[in-house]
């Protein structure tokens, strides 16, 4: 009977997207509707000696100019607990996207003149800008009453110094990875109404409706109540709209002014302010002995979050709790420093601190691998986890057998082990290498973090449904997914299902789209949800059949007894709601932790994990040190499939982005201040850089999870970077440990380095 | 703890209504937004013999014309399961409110020139315009293929011609009643629009979004999850607005434009169309014994519907199951008749028939009193039922302790048995007079009816919550009871609530706003969504305060524990949402039927009733014929008082509409067509007709019941009439037994009749 589940299915929202029907941020107007803009300072870092908007405001066209001391709540903007961010900055500009004014005005050119018209003066400060030096006792600080070090952060496991001196050989490595722009495709708006009531409704492009509900409330000091937010059409998000942007702003104008305001940043504007993939230097010192098995680990990862805290803290986590790898590793020390410096603000990215790790940690099994003369494939199916290791979180593995799993499908599907030597130099200027990597990604917060969804779901008699969700839909495919859940459940067809978009005053909170927890916590809620509904349809139905309801069965908008179809979903529906059964339900779900937690382990720790690993076949060009993917097999453990389609898009585009990882991308900075700041000059690989990709699925299900599929959005963008990396030593034998592997980058390696 | 139900509550939305702020349907605009108009017949009853639109379509600024063939789906109106009148007729047009066609266009000079363009040719036929004559066999039909005689519906218990045998005296008498108009401030009127997905958003004032949401989608053959009904503020509905008025004319008006479209009634429209009370002739038999005991009784009532059933079934079904009163009856023989004419079609009107049964049975019982010289007030204490009365329908009064408690409340403030027989003549040409009337009322739907309702509610950890509810306030106070119930479950202040009105993309289900049902239904849906969330609050309270949980209690905005308050709700929320506890429900009540339906029961007796009992002293001018109340004292049992605001502004207006009804009111029909369509011809009682009135509140909390409060908002209508109908007897000794009581009837009744 199951018809939906697992089954290849059109996206929800797919055809209003392609035929321009979609409506975003960008598209809503409403009358009287005014232009917001916010100013940001010339130069940073820089005290502020005066803010004069006197002038500005006096201009024509000009309605509102609000500067810090117009905020009625809390100045803040905050992606945790820590509230570091002004809204309006006072005292300091630390970093090129602090925000000093916010206008409100009839019209763009009115805007920007009223911008151009607020007197600024600012005195310039000695920047701090590299992470490492931030760290040196004596080093100037960012904040003159805070240090620089944010948060050190220790995890331990084992006796690291006994791992270590059992240990035949010694890798160690110091790796960095590069600043990274989030490049979604739509850049962040909001505007901002009141209703008749005076309540303030936002829309938002935005990824965590309901979180911004709150900072929107607190800021202009009002019950929480009384703000609306609604999430429209996202385009794109990756984890940088996952904190709020704009939109806080956007209702202190329409709070001034009374009117609607429009605040849309920018491309530039858009890549000057918000949050980036941090850069990370990590250390990392790993033992084994002589026949491959790992006895230890090191790592000491170095994060430059930037003058705000911002999810710093919770990426640096995230890195250390997964910075031993999928492998089973006896003993380990793991340090991770969140560093406050003048440079841009780093927090949520699509990969959330796994990517920097993982090149770290790949990379070094790469070099033990030739160390000691073992196939990289063979290395790590021998230190491989499986069911029942602990990891140094203390965090158990209940489910380990997609981890090899995993390795064996990449490495099938490659050809890993039918690697032919004789192609490795195609032409004089050419040269063929293989890399392999794997990855272990975490799904939800993990312990001790809230993490809950609700959704609520409508069945309709004439057989459809409504299911409400405020789980923002950015591109990843969560609203099909989570319809899917629901048709299967109610046993009726995916088109049958409305999705109703995210908006506070509709839809429960879901918590953020992020943490690739959507499909497994938003999920479970629709299941939920869906149960209760379906006991009443399944009720109505044996009344109106005759039949024991343990015989019925619901699916394809019929209800089914023994094979033969004995009435319509609908039908059921109908004598349900007569029958004064519920037709309608909330369905709620928080991440339970079945492992008990023991002393010493990481309170953070996650309990739920994919398994990945990539091979990479690439040709280096050893005259211009460019570096080519000719192809790339993704084998990837999703638990079990909910659609096809939107997993393979969410593989390759993680595939694909984690291309860019390697290869092109890197935000430049000089001083704390981007300079490339355009989308001609921040690459971002376009369809035509893609190698051919083969993608295997690996469906062990994952028991808690609903129909056992766990979140697969980010998990792909990890292995990629070192298995390329992997490959190119492979194919020239020099190690490049810093990203990107630009044609500088390796023919410098050429010149001087080996493996 | 308690501070919320039971205290005065300012109205929620009150400040909006008062400052003009609060939006009605009338207030929407959409840009590209065209009118609507619908034509209606001249002549009727007619045959059509030619509807020819394709001038009105040339004309310029016309942008769409729809007729019968136009209609995608079913082209239906329907109350309830009876679909049989058309949207736009096609064959008949059977009375003056019948569409012909439906008209959009750029404004309203050019809508009114497409309606006058259109060409209808109409064949007048012959009438049917007396229910009573329409009954007789051979009659002309209304419709060639049904019968006049819609439904005949008998209630019988006992040995009626045994208990009319044991009388020692037998009362006959026939009473009607009028036409009555629902004169809300608000016309009916709906604004339709296309979402950027393609779904249809209807904003409609109306009772009953989730019952519009489907027609609205049946009518345009589009899934039902394609339709959003919106129920703004609405100025009075009265039952006038349960059904569907324009809304699907405005539906499809936008479906075939692609267009905001806006169809407001006029007044002179809304009187012409919208159903209005039932007239009807009650004939009623009622034996006794010369001490006073009531021994049979018999009913016959017709109910003139017009030409279409609509809520004609369901009214006379209440009647019918009401026609007893709030008395001990030992048989009863109750016929009532659903008859088809073409008259004006009438439906739901606050009452539901109760007010056309109760002044036939209340009439009776003064007649009785007279006849037997025993006080009004005495008999009816006398025959006044009690706990574990069974009813002529089989339904054994659950808590029959109000019914007698409102006889003597009444009785005690009107100064009932202290009544001064030297005030009776006052002057000489003026008499004054006492009356008495009691009633029963019914709560919810009845047995074997659907009879549900969901809300959903949410608590956020600043302490405010939102409630969402599908019930629609249409002024009677729906919103502010439901916030108060949730207030107090969660332990908040009122003005914490934020009440999210209906719309059913947003809000569950509650059914229709009708049948004194929505405190009762809804309301205790909103305690069992409270619950929930009231049960996370208190455990995570118990976790932040390390006190027991069943020490805590919720109210006003704290934790209380031994009388102490130990931290606030919003802690306590806030601490919920991080302990992952659902801080959201859904709550879903059915009403219940703890009384177990027995052979031989009505199948539609309902089991929650109000009682109340009216006193009226008037004054008649003897000369003129005109009739003055001079005082109004009510004692009206509402199990418990929510709002007592509220409950003062619902019974002291259904006292007036009931002294409308009583003296002033009358739709006048000539030849199936109204012609006093305006407020200025039509005329209902101003704050300035209003004589003092005393209202005394009978609470005996029902156990079924939120908070034991029944619904109260239609009950006090009821006993008007008859109470100040007896006080004319009372005074002048003639009988009246046809409503209103108007000047030439009490000077006709002065020449002729006596009681």
């Amino acid at each position: 009977m199951t018809g939906v589940i697992g089954n290849r299915a059109a996206r929800v929202g797919g055809v209003e997207i392609v035929t321009g029907n979609a409506r975003y941020v960008g598209d809503l107007t409403f009358p009287d509707m005014l232009t917001g803009a916010l100013l940001y300072p010339d130069l940073s870092p820089a005290r502020i000696l005066r803010i004069d908007a006197t002038e500005a405001r006096r201009l024509p066209g000009v309605v509102a100019v609000l500067t810090h001391a117009d905020v009625p709540g809390l100045n803040r903007i905050a992606y945790s607990d820590v509230e570091d961010q002004p809204l309006l900055v006072s005292e300091f500009a630390q970093y090129q996207g602090d925000a000093i004014a916010a206008v409100a005005a009839l019209d763009e050119a009115s805007a920007r003149a009223a911008l151009a018209a607020i007197e600024v003066d600012l005195e310039l400060l000695e920047g701090v800008f590299d992470p490492v030096e931030a760290m040196r006792p004596g080093a100037r600080r960012v904040w003159p009453d805070r240090s620089n070090v944010h948060e050190h952060l220790v995890i331990e496991r084992g006796d690291v110094e006994a791992g270590f001196a059992t240990a035949d050989v010694i890798i160690e490595g110091e790796y960095t990875t590069q600043l990274i722009e989030q490049a979604f495709l739509e850049p962040e708006g909001a505007v901002a109404t009141l209703d008749a009531d005076g309540a303030v409704v936002v829309y938002a492009s935005c990824q965590s409706p309901h979180r911004d509900r709150r900072q929107i409330a607190v800021a202009l000091g009002i019950p929480e109540n009384r703000v609306r937010v609604i999430t429209p059409y996202v385009g794109g998000a990756f984890g940088g709209k996952d904190e709020v942007h704009v939109q806080i702003h956007a209702a202190l104008l329409a709070q001034a002014t009374g009117r609607p305001v429009r605040l849309i940043r920018s491309r530039e504007e858009s890549i000057r302010t918000h949050v980036k993939r941090h850069p990370i230097r990590v250390r990392h010192k790993l033992g084994a002995t002589n026949d491959g098995r790992i006895t230890a680990i090191q790592v000491e990862a170095i994060g430059d979050t930037g003058p705000y805290v911002n999810a710093g803290e919770e990426v640096m986590s995230v890195l250390a709790a997964t910075a031993s790898g999928p492998y089973n590793i006896p003993a380990a020390r793991i340090d991770a420093f969140t560093v406050l410096t003048h440079n841009p603000i780093c927090g949520a990215m699509r990969g959330f601190g796994i990517p920097q790790g993982t090149f770290a940690g790949e990379r070094q099994l790469d070099k033990l691998s030739r160390k000691l003369g073992i196939d990289p494939l063979e290395l790590r199916l021998l230190n491989g986890l499986g069911t029942g290791t602990v990891l140094p979180t203390g965090a158990i593995i209940r489910e380990g057998r997609p981890m090899k799993a995993c390795l064996e499908g990449a490495a099938d599907n490659s050809g890993w082990r039918e690697r032919d030597d004789t192609q490795r130099e195609p032409a004089p200027h050419l040269r063929r290498g293989w890399g392999l990597a794997a990855t272990i990604f975490t799904v939800g917060f993990g312990r001790n973090v809230p993490d809950s969804a609700g959704v609520n779901l409508e069945m309709i008699p004439d057989g459809t449904a409504i299911l409400r969700t405020g789980a923002a839909d950015m591109g990843q495919g969560a609203h099909t997914a989570l319809a899917q859940i629901a048709a299967e459940e109610l046993g009726i067809e995916l088109g049958a299902v409305r999705v109703v978009k995210p908006d506070t005053e509709r839809t429960p909170d879901a918590g953020p789209a992020s943490a690739s927890r959507t499909t497994f916590v938003s999920g479970n809620a629709t299941r939920r949800a869906a149960a209760v509904i379906r006991e009443s349809l399944l009720e109505a139905a044996a009344t109106l059949t005759g039949l024991p309801e343990g015989e019925l069965h619901l699916g394809g908008g019929y209800v089914h007894a023994t094979g033969e179809r004995v009435t319509t979903v609908a039908e059921a529906a109908a004598a349900a709601k007569n029958a004064n059964l519920p037709l309608h339900a909330d369905g709620f779900y928080a991440m339970e932790f079945p492992e008990k937690y023991r002393e010493g382990d990481y309170p953070y720790q996650h309990q739920v994990f994919t398994f990945g690993t990539q091979v990479a076949r690439v040709l280096v060009d050893i005259e211009t040190g460019r570096v080519t993917v000719e192809e790339l097999t993704l084998a990837q453990d999703a638990g079990r499939v909910i659609n096809p389609d939107g997993a393979m898009g969410q593989l390759e585009g993680g595939a694909a982005m984690g291309l860019g990882y390697a290869l092109i991308e890197e935000l430049k900075v000089v001083g704390g201040r981007t300079v490339n700041n355009s989308l001609e000059s921040y690459l971002i690989p376009t369809s035509l850089d893609l190698p051919p990709m083969s993608v295997g699925l690996v469906e062990i299900p994952e028991p808690m999870a609903p129909f056992g599929a766990k979140g697969i959005g980010e998990a792909t963008l990890t292995p990629t970077a070192p298995a390329i990396a992997n490959a190119v030593a492979d194919a020239v034998g020099a190690s490049i440990d810093d990203l990107p592997l630009s044609p500088e980058r390796v023919l410098a390696a050429l010149e001087g380095g080996s493996s």
